[in-house]
């Protein structure tokens, strides 16, 4: 059970695991799936599925943010994201469309997001996108940058916002800075009246600060997508996914016992690009999983079947290609509850959760939290 | 030999291998091939080589069955698939066949499978079929699915079947449901005359479990084909064929002392594609092997060169893939006993393995699950 | 901790890494990018960025030399390169254009560079070239093998060299030679007015043997470039970077103990083909990093576009492809510090880096080198 | 140092490892390669450089045999190939050479070597092979199977063979059989007055049962050559190479111990590609390699550029593809001396293995076996 190694003399690096390199082994009863649920609850809110949708624009209109709602699941509107820039969306993703047809390099759709995203927020924006959400009656969940959360957020409570994410590729409960005046998520959660989730964070200590700072849910991973998301290439850095997941959950376990009954959600966010990773994510300890690339191909993704995360738009460090378009032929339903025709792992993804949990014999989302894991050799 | 790791703070996972990870390794006297036996017996049934076909339509018809049979083998008709249900099945294959030239989308051929297996099953043509094997002289043996296995068992007897093997993709013996009427594994077999063998199974426990309920012979694995079946991405799930057969030789071994003396076989259904991937199989642990792609290639297979496994018509959540047709240029005895001019492992399956054995020095099966193994770096 | 392997009985081998194996993990505070500096000093040249040019044609003219040495890195001219030997660079580097373009063979292309290299070197030529990157006021460093260092040194010196680079694909402390007159660094060094860093080696014992020469730094490594460098093939040698780095910085580390004080930089030079392997190699403990393949697409490079090490040219066992030419399309200035569209982490190579450094919290290169690392299961 | 891993419960396997799984480390003095020797012994035969031809007829003909011993190495013809069954080398060889040509399945090449091989061996066709390799005045070596040893040997002797090679794919010193009469190589051995190279083996223990044969030399091996060879696939059967040599060296080291001074050569046979692995081989513990595909190049070799080992012809379990024709551009001379323009490790071979002595500080090869090695993480 070793787990350090020496790289080189005194200097050790963590041996580390992606959702790739483990497998689910049923051994014990099986069950039906019939019999098994996959509802969770966070704060007062409660859904049939445990998913929420990564933050990216590629996936998350107004529009899909309702129809994820309705089909149980929580889909989270970029309140930095072109719906706040942009009066007419369709022709900025347009443009963006085009960039990646005229040409084969990768640089010139990212140019085309960064531009976009150098258009001014309006506030105005962000509030009709949140008011067309509310007003459907599902839950309503924007994401803030950490940098912005303090200026933003109280026009995005007026509009109604129910659930704040604050989300950045990588962030930290005590931010250092020289100058500026970084957000202090504590008092900033302990000032608000709805429940805050946080993150992208990739080690124990960094989920066990950010549970203490009262969030309700804490980000694991910052949307990592094999062939799409370059963090590695390009600062170095990785959060193995399943390694990241059992250390947050370990986390959640010790701050639960520390405050005697405070459950703070563990939410995977990356990695995860089949219905078998989503199942591998609460394997790990996840409570909940953001997706992201596997919804792109849902007819109602606005972006075409393109895929890119937030991290895409940087101004100068941009952290994510834009991936090919894929077909949108299936609606959100039958992409996430089937029946599929497809044996690769893309459509009817909580059906398949379902079946996963019933043939290794659990009947909710926690209990499966327990279940056998293999790591090839 | 510590084989427990820490994938994170307080998450383990067991390291598995599946039989590409190892090698047979010589190291001892060698042997003549001619001097090398391939027997086995599974209850009063003999037969001269350790194949048992993977129940699936696309390499075992009636006639099939027959040849697999009279070459030495035991083919076992799927009681549910398409001889169960089509009185025209050259015209369902012919359906099948057409959809997976007409379209490259893996969903289309799934898609036939779906509708060709959601036709009713007909007593009347799983007894044809089954009197036709039985008129051969060679064993008879069906597969039928945990779910129906006690309607249809009956008439299965009634038609002459003399070993039945329940199977699913995953089973096990405890299985847990609110409504319904689980199969009782234990009583079911007690209530036959006839030798059972179950799976598939994927760890010792499992294998245990079932080695109790009477079962003759015990499967382990699900029909594992790379790059055909897709568990892994659909849920999450995997049965690391090296490791799952050594555990359940493990279990036959613990059940056989706790009994003073039953012997349940242990068949290997995954992860063979070549005649050196039987050896590896027999080398695990296993008394038999459950061959299906390799069998693809026969002429006598009826699904003209496709292959998929049985989960591939399942009607929500299909596991396998249609493999593109491969060339059906030899028949089943030359691919079972060769000669060969292929050097790729693909012919000549059953001369191999006993060059195998006569290379290491060992002359019957038995034996041969002692030889050395290594493990690649 | 265990890093011995018994690969046959009685003979064991040490586990070692490659940058690509490891990643950096975020486990603290953040930061701004803002708040961090790059900066680091050898002798009494200090540098804005951890920048050395590794000495190939490929990459460095005088007049690369000048524009790094202007952006604030390190830029090394080969004085027994094509600059030393050829009046006319420009016409000797449109052969090996005309070669690579001619023919697919790797050897035609390797065969021009053996031939250029068989010219004499002129001393006026070298000098010339020295003497213009001395005009333009950044700080002069050549490199010369082990074999001329004594020879050529005089006269470089005279031209005005400042930082004398000794540098052998791999050298050692002690060279063995029955005839002929081997370089004493140690003496070398000690009659020398001017900071030598001398390499490349491979393990923790012959980079403290050359610290303890007095080399103000040590290069680790040889400049190994993924695709280009042969050197496993042909001589079965490897220098896994991660690991080299650092055993070379423990001993740095040892060094400084046993001498009360003397700190010597370590140069890692190989592996690094994006912002990220820069980041690693520091974080492995590298005071600065030699870039050789991300600059040959500056429209800077001398090469047009193609990539080649110093052994290209190695008269009768050449250990180095000249690599396919790429695109120069950004100038050295955006190249190092941005800002980028493309995300594969090969533009703004040293905002890259800091945002690595603000990403885990650390503000200077010193202390970067503790940052926390993980290893792929 | 842990070397058996659990596979499942109660069965292990070894690791092993592959030359390209092992890196050599500079880690001490250089020394110039003039300085180095490749000189090697076995009995009375005094070779300058550790090579030993792979006796397949795609790279040794009766003039290669000569060519090869001239330039310091040592030829071996196989008693048993073509030009022991065809008055018409060239006749059957440009079947071969059709056979690939006209068709893409990889058995019709196969199934023409099977044919050639068919055809009765003519002692009066091997005498005057071997007379034509005496005239020349270099050491003659042939290769005979395990079974047709005793019967052959008589002949050889008489036509004046100095070095005999008993190799199979896999042979034991103690072969079992029912029928027939196997070799007793001990007393074989015993009977002779010429030297024995025996093998090949792929363990410890046989590798000692061979030494105590009495055997000169022992074969570790059996050709393997990737993408060529296909026994893993075949037979299940495989001999990671740097764990087989080591392994085999220390039954050398306690054979020695034995025997108070019988110092027993060992020969590895199979994974060499590239010079590098030649270096590597040695430094693992081999005394020689044996050298198949990369002579398939030269002008030289009768193979037109085809290669195949000798298990290709196998009757009924081929274990060998014909690869692909290489371009044969340069003599075996530059092949293996060099000076070499391609940097890809495949000429200069044994120039390369000085070098890689040289920069590793090294001056023979039995002081060589002792160098640094590295295991890729």
């Amino acid at each position: 059970m070793r787990d350090l190694v020496e790289i080189g003399m005194g200097r050790t690096a963590r041996r580390a695991y992606e959702l790739d390199d483990i497998e689910i082994i049923p051994s014990r009863r099986t069950r039906s799936s019939k019999d098994v649920s996959t509802t969770w609850q966070i704060d007062a809110y409660r859904f049939d599925i445990p998913l929420i949708t990564h933050p990216t624009d590629a996936i998350v209109s107004p529009g899909t943010a309702v129809a994820v709602g309705e089909l149980g699941g929580l889909g989270v509107l970029n309140a930095e994201g072109l719906w706040a820039r942009h009066g007419d969306v369709d022709e900025a993703l347009f443009r963006l469309v085009q960039a990646t047809e005229d040409s084969d390099d990768p640089a010139a759709a990212v140019k085309v997001l960064q531009e976009l995203h150098a258009a001014p927020l309006r506030m105005d924006l962000i509030a009709e996108a949140v008011k067309q959400i509310r007003e459907s009656g599902v839950t309503v969940a924007v994401r803030v940058s950490p940098q912005r959360a303090a200026e933003l957020t109280p026009d995005l409570l007026a509009a109604g916002v129910e659930i704040l994410v604050v989300q950045g590729t990588i962030i930290s409960a005590e931010h250092v800075s020289r100058d500026g005046e970084p957000l202090n998520l504590k008092s900033f959660i302990a000032d608000l009246d709805i429940p805050v989730i946080a993150g992208g964070v990739g080690d124990y200590r960094t989920a066990m600060h950010l549970m203490r700072t009262g969030a309700a849910g804490v980000i694991v991973g910052y949307g990592y997508t094999p062939g799409v998301t370059t963090t590695d290439s390009v600062l170095g850095i990785g959060v193995p996914m399943a390694t990241a997941i059992a250390d947050a959950a370990a986390a959640r376990r010790d701050y639960l016992d520390e405050t005697g009954g405070r459950y703070v959600h563990v939410i995977a966010d990356g990695g995860v690009t089949t219905s078998g990773d989503v199942a591998k994510s609460i394997a790990c300890g996840a409570d909940a999983v953001m997706l992201g690339e596997p919804l792109a191909a849902a007819t109602e993704a606005p972006g075409q079947g393109l895929y890119w995360t937030a991290s895409s738009a940087h101004p100068s460090v941009p952290r994510s290609l834009v991936a090919e378009a894929v077909d949108q032929e299936l609606d959100l339903r039958k992409l996430l509850f089937g029946p599929s025709a497809d044996p690769r792992g893309v459509t009817n993804l909580f059906g398949a959760l379902k079946r996963a949990m019933a043939k290794t014999g659990y009947s909710d989302l926690k209990e499966f939290q327990k279940v056998g894991l293999t790591i090839r050799g």
